[in-house]
Order: structure tokens, then sequence, then C-alpha cells
């Protein structure tokens, strides 16, 4: 991989988020499904945002925190992803340029405004996502920068990006420039839900097309539509290179080069907030991994 | 004041701040003074922005903070100040309102962007403040509600006011309409770099216009130019009813009815950010004296 001077390019949807406090009762109000991100339209973002409490605004997005992690660690990485040229727009754009990525994806100029997320974090801790896809719908194979991803030793995908209808042409087009270049594909499965939204196509990607993989224990239980995680194991066992699962307190669980590797977690206190450890563990595998660490080491 | 139904409306620039952190080098290649509020045109504010590191995004403004602040403890407040209808615009009115105030000024369609503050957070948690003020240039008498203005207990407006060309004259009327309906006018002296560019205009306001004026050291001895808090003390004795000083952790003094009232300060551990102490302290003194408490106990 001597001709590869970036280490990870990923591809996903570029959102901001808007985050406030809310309880129990404003989520069931309002048919929030808890824990859970929720695909929402202009119209009932609108509508949920105008109920909602006082926010606080940040870059976001599965993939993209992803990348400014592996930045954080001294990585080289790039960001793919759609934003409309307004306000949430150009501070995405900041905000992860500023986190030292190369992203140089064009913003459109018209069509929807740049995605948002509106994340509602109750008393549990647990965030409740309602995402518009706004100017994410607009990503194609033609903000693939081929140059880009022949010169990445890994290309990351979130599993979100099969919500929005021509990101998954985006993606085919990178994996088919990554393969013919010797570059390596990983995807994440994203959440539980969107795996259920996407199974079939899922599970093709990852018998075909994909060299790692990261999920946690509800994803690749529901990929797989088995009851518990053992079962799960044996199901994606040789179907791709590396397989990367996280169980929360109960550590994670490498496959590599056939083999299976138990991890355990280290003891934290009380959890207040989980959101971001899924993309924060890709960061960190994803940065051994193209330093060319044992993937067990890459997992702990 | 049987037929006044709301206790403050506040007058002042209506800001999302952008808050990130920096380091003293940054400032000083930047030419930020340190701590204070610096008012940058777009250019400069699009420079120091392509140069910082990424940031947070919530409403600011130091009189709507006050109001939010009002809001929380169960008082009745509302916000006059001038947004644009774009991103920033609709989080600014979304987040007041949120907050339980009322918010009725019109959005400008067209002219500058919603103000933005990029605030650098240093490590000894000092925040350097670069305002652009953008659409807070078109607030004028017209955006007054003469009836709300009638219908407070107290306007109160934030000496930033004076950094706008048409601003001071919508307290202007705002103050008449108060005076001729039995309403307080209060007002804060912001900071001692606004005392500094308004000092004329603001002696004559606290000798002619003014009940409750709020200050902090650095604000009144730079408003009567003296070096020491007893003689500027001494200087504002008598020109309004009331006048709160606060002084840090030294506590705050109260002169009220002619009687002067020495307040300490609670102990604190370490202070991480004194931002918005101010606000908040205006916050909570307006809430007692709305609620006709003894100036004295407003000020604890």
């Amino acid at each position: 991989m001597n001709n590869k001077t970036m280490d990870v390019t990923g591809i996903g949807n570029a959102i901001v988020d808007v985050i406030a406090r809310a309880d129990d009762a404003f989520l069931a109000d309002n048919g929030i499904e808890k824990g859970a991100m929720n695909l929402v339209d202009a119209e009932r973002s609108n509508a949920i945002y105008e109920r909602m409490g006082s926010g606080i605004e940040m870059s976001g997005g599965s993939a993209a925190n992803t990348i400014v992690g592996l930045a954080g660690l001294g990585g080289q990485g790039a960001f793919i992803g759609k934003v409309k040229e307004d306000s949430f727009g150009k501070v995405f754009r900041h905000d992860i340029i500023a986190a030292g990525v190369r992203f140089e994806t064009g913003l459109s100029t018209s069509g929807p405004p740049t995605a948002s997320c509106l994340v509602l974090v109750t008393e549990d801790a647990q965030r409740s996502m309602n995402t518009h896809l706004g100017a994410c719908v607009d990503l194609g194979p033609e903000d693939v920068d081929e140059d880009l991803i022949r010169a990445s030793k890994t290309v990351y995908l979130e599993g979100y990006l099969w919500d929005p209808p021509r990101a998954k042409e985006a993606f085919l087009k990178a994996a088919a420039i990554a393969y013919g270049s010797g570059g390596k594909v990983a995807l994440s499965l994203s959440d539980p839900f969107c795996v259920g939204r996407h199974r079939e196509e899922f599970l093709q990607l990852v018998e075909r097309h994909v060299d790692i993989l990261f999920a946690n224990e509800d994803e690749i239980t529901s990929l797989y539509q088995v009851s518990d995680f053992d079962s799960a194991l044996q199901a994606v066992r040789g179907h791709c290179d590396t397989v990367a699962l996280t169980r929360g307190a109960k550590g994670s669980v490498v496959l590599s080069g056939g083999e299976v590797h138990v991890l355990d977690a280290e003891p934290v206190g009380k959890v207040v907030d989980t959101t971001g450890a899924g993309d924060l563990y890709a960061a960190g595998f994803l940065f051994g991994y193209t330093q060319q660490m044992d993937p067990v080491r890459c997992g702990s």
C-alpha cells in the first residue's frame, strides 16, 4: 500500500446535530422511537423542532465522526458527503476541515437544506434521533473523487448511506475503485433499524464487497435474524477478512483470518452518554488497521 | 403596576454563539483582544472562522440570555432583537421561544445574515468574543411593540445596543413609552470596552433615563474614569433609583433609596467559566425586583 497517502476515506451522510433535553412523555407524545435513528421528512422535522426545547448545534454524522476521530488520533482521513451551501452546511464544512480532515465534496446550491438530526436526550442518557436527510439525497457517484479513493488504504462506509436514494451508487463506485487499486472496504451497519430497512442488500455486501465489518450485538443479530450473539458469530464467520463486533460492557469480539479473539471492556463508572461510542471504536480500529497493527490490538 | 402583564422586556443584539477552544498564540496571531468582546466585520469574521477549530453553536446575546434566565426562574419575559430568516436566525427564534420567552420581532428577509459571535475559550476559562453584528444593524424603533412596552413592568437594555446604528433609537422610543406608562428602565453597561466606546451617551443615560443600572467593577470605573471602586460608587450615588454592582468573588453592592448594601458572594470552587455570570445576575435581580422583593434580597 505504498502509493496510499490517505489512511481512510469515509463516505456518509453529512449532518448537523441539534441536541436538546427531553423527557419520555415528549417522545411518546410525538411518536418518536426511543434510542433509535428515526428518519423524518422536512415537515415532521419542523414540527418536532417547534415543540422541542432550546438546543445546541454541532457537526455530526456517523462516518464523519469516525473520520474526525481518526484524524484526532493522528491518522490521515478524508470524507465525502453532501451539504448545501447554507449556514449549517458551512458549519459542517468548517468543523470537519478544522478537525484536520480532507473534505472537498461540492456543496449543493439548490435543493433541500443541509441535513439535520434533532437529538433528544432523556434522563437515562439515551438519544432519540430524528434525521432529515436534506441535501444528503443529492450525494451520488459524481461526488466520488477517483484519485482520492485510489490513494486511500481503506474506504469506510456507514450503513445509513442506504437511506438516501443514490448514495449507494457512490459506494459501489468507490468500492470498485478501491478493489482495483488494492484498497480495503469497510462497512458499519449503523443501527439495527437501518439493518432492518436494508437487510438483503447488506447481506450481499457482506458476502461480496466488504473486507472489514463493524457491528454491535443488536445489528449483527438483526442482520442474520437470529436471537443470540453466538449464532450471529457463526453466521458471519468467513464472509469478511475482518469482523469487529462490539458488545458494550461485555467488550468486543474480533474475527480475523478465521480466528476468534474475545476482548474484555475496560470497566467504567456510570455511563452518561453512549453516543458516538461505535463511531469512535471504528476510528480507533481503523487507525490501528491502517498503521498495520495486529487486528486484535486494533480492537483494544 | 396592575395593568402590567409582562415582568421584563429585554432589547438587545440577537446573536448565535460559535464556541471553540483556542490557545493564547491563536489570539495573538489573529489580533484578538483576550477576554473582550471584539466587534468584527463580515470579512474578518469569516477569516477568524476559517482559522479556528471545530465549534458548537448556541443562541446567545447578553440581554437575550438575561430574559431566558428570568423565564427559567418563572418570570414573564419578552425579547426584542433582530435576526435574519436564515438557519441561525431560525435557531435563535426557536431557542428563545422554547425557553418560554415572548419573541415577536420580525425576521429580516434581506441584508446581512444573523449575527454571530465567535467565542474562543482559552485554558484559563476566559472567553474572547468576535461579534459580527449582521442583521442586528437593522433593529430600529419600528421594531418596538408599543403595547408590549406599555404592558411591561421593566424594560431592560444592554449597552451593546449602542454599537449598531439605529438600535439606540429603538431604546429611546421604548424608554419614553415605559416612562409614560409607569414602567421602569434598566440598563446593563455590558463591558468596559463598550463603555469606552459610548461613555458620554451612557453618562447621560444614567443621569436621565435609567432607573436600574447593572455594572461590574471594571465597567463602573470605566464609566466614571476613576481608578477604584469606591470612587465609582460615590460618583454613581444618586443618579439612579437602584444600582447593582457586581465584583466577582468580592460579592456585590446594591445602592437603593440612598442606602448602600454590601453583599458577600457565596464561595465557590475552581471557576471554569464566567461567561453569562453578569447576564444571569441581572436575570435573578430583575426577577426579584418585578416580584416586588426588597432590592437587597434581589441582589442575593
